[in-house]
């Protein structure tokens, strides 16, 4: 069917992943390779046609090997290369390609060593691991048995991985650096992530759309993807050139467009979530933080401290579930609590002075809502919640939103608003502390 | 290259997942669908040969479509149902099938009634949802545009549903339900979870192999599959049957002797998450609790607040990083800190103690632990976790663990034997008392 002989060292433009594991096709499993691998392919310009998942069958896989290399340059297989009956990558793709396999003593004797180094003795059903197609060459695993196989078929090229992402993940990054780099098209592609928060996607759309538009006819174009999830909504550029410097110029000016149109809705450009941004203004300056959550039960306080170092800017965060804890822990006033109840700014303020009491931090931050499914009232239905920062010093910011969703959702997103809010105060103390020195 | 036509009516045994859509062979999106989609055909006892991600590019789908009806009885293809220039599912499928495409007038109307129920004219571009292929049958959409189209090729069926999760789910559900249920086999899969706790998985392999081999050769036969996650391990049983009865009362015995086999290592057996198992039995007793958390930041209380109807029972968590806190919030004893160190038995079981006396609550709990990448030594290193709980009553526990991995890692897990530890007091405490009580 294939004519598998161009001119050999032809250029590598298009790519298809096959992943081979019976398990990937139940309900439990999904195969997540492939994004990672996706990403290291669209770096050097290298465009995936098709993804595919089949079972630990030769039938199966027979074909789709064989139909794989009839479209693309490129063919990446991941699994299925185990010492275990199950395991027919290696012999499968040996045979479709018509290559004997022949075993390796080199790899025997590592694959020895290694179990020796345990204690161990090696399975003889370890040996099929070191049978290797003519012409193949090998691609060292330090963190398995499996290594790895590149085989080439005229001017297209097979590669075969373990399925392990620790395993997978290095010996492919490699062999992106090393092989595939000089084999791959001289574009390549660049990206930059910019993350928004505090504007929905379409109307992030709406207020982008006149730049990226503008972006997408320069010279080279960049593209601009939207992608929302909830309570975020990031950018994503991408240009595609050969030369480096043209292409981060680009991203770097579209950049700088997008950030003067979106003003603070603009979290980092870089890819950096927004707790880590909060944690490192906050660190910045020396600020030490203490939280009090009613509807987010700890999410906020748990997103903070998710950060490495975070134990320098994060005291204390006290989850206050009933009035009577509002009370006792957060001193919050029960004329308060009666007067506009506990889903109100108020409290979400007084909650916020009660954490900064508590931890004797410079900022403090309360939230309060109803995050259902139960609770909600006419006047302050489910997905009500209201946020509170107090600090540095004597500033003071409320707000009130009312979220979609599940109670899940409803708390994702409080969280997400909580973080925002003081990401916003701690800017605004920035500017501010800049105007007064006239920095 | 395909006899379309076998007799009709032929049951359906087999079937491929083909998504649709450019963002999906980016690192950025994965197809969720086909997980859904393989549970429901599962249970109707189809299994799933192949999943396949395609552009959207008529030369690269309509291939996909031609070679998957080689293979299947069924072919599902999701997404690119839309009414842009770049939704190509419809036209590409009619045209492999050859069947020209008709406007059928009553989805026009349908269409334009949704738009006008929101004050909108329907755009021109909609029309193309309301394309035909001949013979298709129409499946109606209630929560978008796009219909869905069931397709009758000979003995084999091709399903067109649209790519958005809540538009798919509930048409395929309905599907699965009317039409899949009467063409699919008289077998049909049934399947149990079981949740462990407290135990590895080649641990828990060990324990629970001699029993699952027998089963295995039962009639009708269980199949077990050990899944891990971090902190982890759950167990699938499944058995095929064309009588119900035969396949519950066998999955009903096989739990019975792996409940036996594992004892209280066992969670649940019927999916439920330690979280809500925790919570189940907090709220059978009328007991509250509190929490007192150090490394692990919130995430023990935040995970039993992602329980609707939590605030029943969780009274409070304080988030005590610092040394200082821990004094001042849980009167924690700076003696003990000193004399033991704030990662040791005894502050956990006194952070337990503290969160207890600050919530007024029937039992307490903490947790204090080296999450890395910093702080750990020579004697504590990172990974060090020691998780405490007191009550009901005067009982008291704790215990240290070694976890593996990073700082997410070693959170996870601490707070996953944090819930196991309590899970396990309240059982202890259900015993006893029914002793006491002689029930």
């Amino acid at each position: 069917m294939t004519a598998f002989g161009r001119s050999a060292e032809a250029r590598l433009s298009t790519a298809e992943i096959i992943a081979v594991g019976t398990e990937l096709l139940t309900p439990f499993r999904s195969d997540t390779n492939s994004l990672f691998l996706t990403a290291r392919l669209n770096e050097l310009g290298i465009v995936v046609r098709r993804k595919s998942i089949v079972g630990d069958d030769a039938t199966d896989l027979g074909p789709a090997v064989r139909e794989a290399l009839d479209r693309v340059d490129l063919l990446v297989v991941c699994g299925g290369l185990g010492p275990t009956d199950d395991d027919l990558t290696r012999e499968t793709v040996a045979d479709v390609l018509s290559r004997p396999l022949t075993e390796d003593p080199s790899i025997v004797e590592h694959l020895r060593a290694r179990f020796a180094a345990r204690g161990w003795t090696m399975p003889e059903n370890n040996r099929r691991q070191a049978a290797v197609p003519e012409g193949a060459l090998v691609l060292d695993n330090p963190r398995g048995t499996a290594p790895g196989l590149w085989l080439e078929v005229g001017d297209r090229v097979v590669v075969l991985l373990p399925g392990p992402p620790r395993e997978l993940e290095p010996m492919f990054a490699a062999l992106a650096r090393e092989r595939l780099s000089t084999r791959a098209a001289p574009e390549r592609l660049y990206r930059q992530v910019l993350r928004v928060a505090g504007r929905g996607e379409s109307h992030v759309e709406e207020m982008v759309q006149p730049v990226y538009e503008r972006w997408r006819r320069a010279e080279p174009p960049v593209r601009t993807t939207v992608l929302a999830s909830p309570g975020s909504v990031e950018l994503h550029l991408s240009t595609r050139a050969v030369s480096q410097d043209a292409a981060l110029d680009a991203l770097d000016a579209a950049t700088d467009e997008l950030v003067a149109v979106l003003g603070n809705h603009v979290v980092s450009t870089d890819g950096r979530s927004l707790p880590e941004v909060v944690g490192e203004l906050l660190h910045k300056d020396g600020f030490r933080v203490a939280i009090g959550e009613s509807c987010t039960g700890g999410l906020v306080t748990a997103q903070l401290v998710d950060i490495p170092g975070s134990s320098r800017y994060v005291e204390t965060g006290v989850v206050a579930y009933s009035n009577e804890i509002k009370r006792t822990v957060l001193g919050v006033d029960p004329e308060l609590l009666n007067r506009h109840g506990a889903v109100s700014e108020a409290v979400a303020v007084a909650m916020a002075e009660g954490a900064r009491r508590v931890g004797a931090t410079d900022i403090g931050i309360g939230v309060t809502g109803v995050a259902g499914p139960d609770g909600g009232s006419d006047e302050k239905p489910v997905g009500t919640v209201c946020v509170g920062v107090v600090g540095p010093g004597r500033a003071q910011e409320a707000r009130t939103s009312m979220f979609p969703g599940d109670r899940a959702m409803v708390r994702r997103l409080a969280t997400q608003t909580a973080l925002d809010l003081l990401r916003r105060v701690l800017l605004r103390h920035m500017r501010e502390r800049a105007t007064v020195r006239g920095d």
